[in-house]
């Protein structure tokens, strides 16, 4: 009596459901503390002290018509508080009006992909990736193409170049990356660049790169990010705060269109008519009134570093095979045994949780989501090496 | 570059758009006190003191993790604070676990219509309509098929019965409506029930009624409403607090599944899946726990009232015909012209602005939002006379 699709993404999607139930099973058992959950990009910490005090702000002014519908992109002084942050950080102006405020990056990806594809259309992605992207392309009615990454998790140019068609009409990026922790270098994204030229030339087609950067406040050795609008002519950055600001649970983010994309005007009527019909009709007005109060805040990357230290240096002595994350804050493992189904049910019986990789695309690994408190980092050391003894001698 | 159907779509919203920039140009040039702005359902008075002092609170407590994600489906204790409420009004036990809280109620219709249409299949839904159903439906690649209501708006069962074809998949309806202010008699919402049992036994299908109800707190005479959980063998409520608290900008209300509706834990499954994958991910944070807190409160519907009585009072003995709206807080007048654009024109040559009926399937009226200020409605009478004198002697 249901939508079929829907039953059976339901049926695909059981594997990391049943992982989660896990979970939850094994902390009644055992308690909160002797379980080492790593499977969701959750943050522990609590946001920055300026989120608090704005929201404590808003409550004290009780500023009249706060809680209203406000346009469907958004404040117009939220807008400008983050597109003057914008046009200081990539070095040109982004104005006000290419931004929407989004629920979220998730929100954002699923306007934008709506704004841009046509059914059938093709919208390329690296794996590994994050799992839901296949189903933001999908609700669109377009078709992700899947891209494998090299051996560093990079993006490899011939097998980019490859992959584009006469229909494929975005491109879909994300760095620092979940799962690996990757950051893609400014000559790869150049490189990138040159190929979407001679390939839209060839089929007289236009392809836009959608950025998606959640991570952007989370890098660890980088001093600055590659610029995706002064890179790309057709480009869309997504972005939220459920990272930078810690507030995964309150929905908040943006969609900025480079103001050098084709027709960009129409782009943000699009966008901003999407963002009212999917359903989201704006994002929510308290939270956008906290994150233009806390606009210049961030979390301190320098807990994460720690963690990423921590563990990274306790896996790799014990044996196993990783890159070092240079952003986000996941680890992206190879399983010492070639089905990480195994390797995963092994360290369920240890009482720690990871997700498989082929969760991300990528089988042979397990993901490591060390956004969790210090205590499980280190009460999961000892439980690590008697995984690794499993496997290693 | 971008989709050609929203392109399309962007064009036939265009004229919606084109009357608040109007509105926003009159009051550029004649100031704010001196147009009277009927044009969007944005209740103009605060949420009451129980939903401040929640934010208080929320400021003032820090719990830990309070930002954090949850469930998809929502706080598990806000959802048991809602499931106590509608086992009380609705005479019959709702779980928590039937309800899952979503970005208000355009991102439930959004989830649930996801959830139950295949492509193709077809909603039923009223006209005069809340136009953003359709796009609603479309987006789950639902067709709406619009079934005229009687002269008084309310349903006419034998159009109703013809309507329902082996593709109907879904009933829209919605009470108190939205723009007639109609709330629909228990008789013939049994009527209704009766027709669709017939149907489904004809056709071998299964029809799910999705009623949307955020103007349920919004009534002026009836001491209850009919409980479509009762009446109907398959149903779904949809609400919002927009309305009842006066959160609009917040975007949080819920999805309700009748705990008798065939496989509803199957049902449940897709909705929170789709809630998650369409971008929602889950709804506001601080926003479920505002709502928690002043789970008890709700708007004086005496305010609405007051307009109300004003406004119908003085169009009536204008000569103006209209419905008295039983609830919500729109009149839906006939137009004293038969293009009701004429009508329109007049009323904005005169700092009126109200939006056409055929916004709404239904050419030949127009809508007033009477949730504006005392002042606007007050200021508003002189200037309904002066159109008036244009049609009436």
């Amino acid at each position: 009596m249901f939508s079929d699709k829907i039953i059976a993404d339901l049926k695909s999607a059981s594997f990391i459901r049943a992982m989660f139930e896990q979970g939850n099973r094994l902390r009644q058992i055992y308690g909160d503390e002797n379980v080492y959950d790593f499977s969701i990009g959750n943050p522990e910490i609590e946001p920055p002290e300026e989120v608090i005090n704005a929201i404590r702000e808003i409550a004290s002014s009780r500023e009249y018509g706060t809680h209203r519908y406000m346009s469907n992109a958004g404040y117009l002084f939220v807008r400008k508080a983050i597109a003057g942050r914008l046009s200081q950080a990539y070095g040109m102006e982004v104005p006000a009006e290419n931004i929407c405020m989004t629920c979220g990056a998730a929100a954002g990806l699923n306007v934008v992909f709506k704004s841009i594809l046509n059914p059938g259309e093709e919208a390329i992605m690296f794996a590994p990736y994050f799992a839901e992207y296949k189903f933001y392309i999908g609700n669109a009615g377009g078709v992700p193409a899947i891209v494998e990454t090299d051996e560093n998790f990079q993006i490899d140019a011939a097998a980019f170049r490859a992959a584009i068609k006469p229909g494929t009409k975005a491109v879909l990026i994300n760095s620092p990356n979940n799962p690996t922790g990757v950051i893609y270098k400014d000559e790869i994204l150049e490189k990138m660049a040159g190929i979407i030229k001679e390939k839209e030339k060839e089929y007289g087609t236009g392809i836009i790169v959608v950025s998606d950067e959640p991570y952007n406040e989370i890098v660890y050795e980088a001093d600055r990010l590659p610029v995706v609008f002064r890179i790309f002519e057709n480009a869309i950055v997504v972005n939220s705060y459920s990272k930078s600001l810690a507030l995964p649970g309150e929905r908040i983010g943006y969609v900025a269109v480079s103001p050098k994309l084709k027709q960009n005007g129409l782009l943000m009527e699009a966008i901003v008519f999407n963002n009212r019909t999917l359903g989201f009709v704006n994002a929510p007005a308290i939270v956008q009134r906290i994150v233009a109060k806390a606009i210049d805040a961030a979390v301190d990357p320098g807990i994460y570093r720690e963690r990423r230290d921590i563990l990274y240096n306790h896996l790799t002595s014990l044996g196993f095979q990783c890159q070092k994350p240079e952003g986000a804050f996941y680890l992206f493992v190879k399983s010492p045994v070639e089905n990480e189904m195994d390797f995963v049910e092994t360290a369920l019986r240890n009482n720690v949780l990871v997700v498989p990789g082929r969760g991300f695309g990528r089988a042979g690994y397990f993901r490591i989501a060390f956004c969790v408190g210090l205590d499980t980092i280190k009460g999961s050391l000892k439980a690590f090496e008697k995984i690794a003894a499993e496997y290693f001698n």
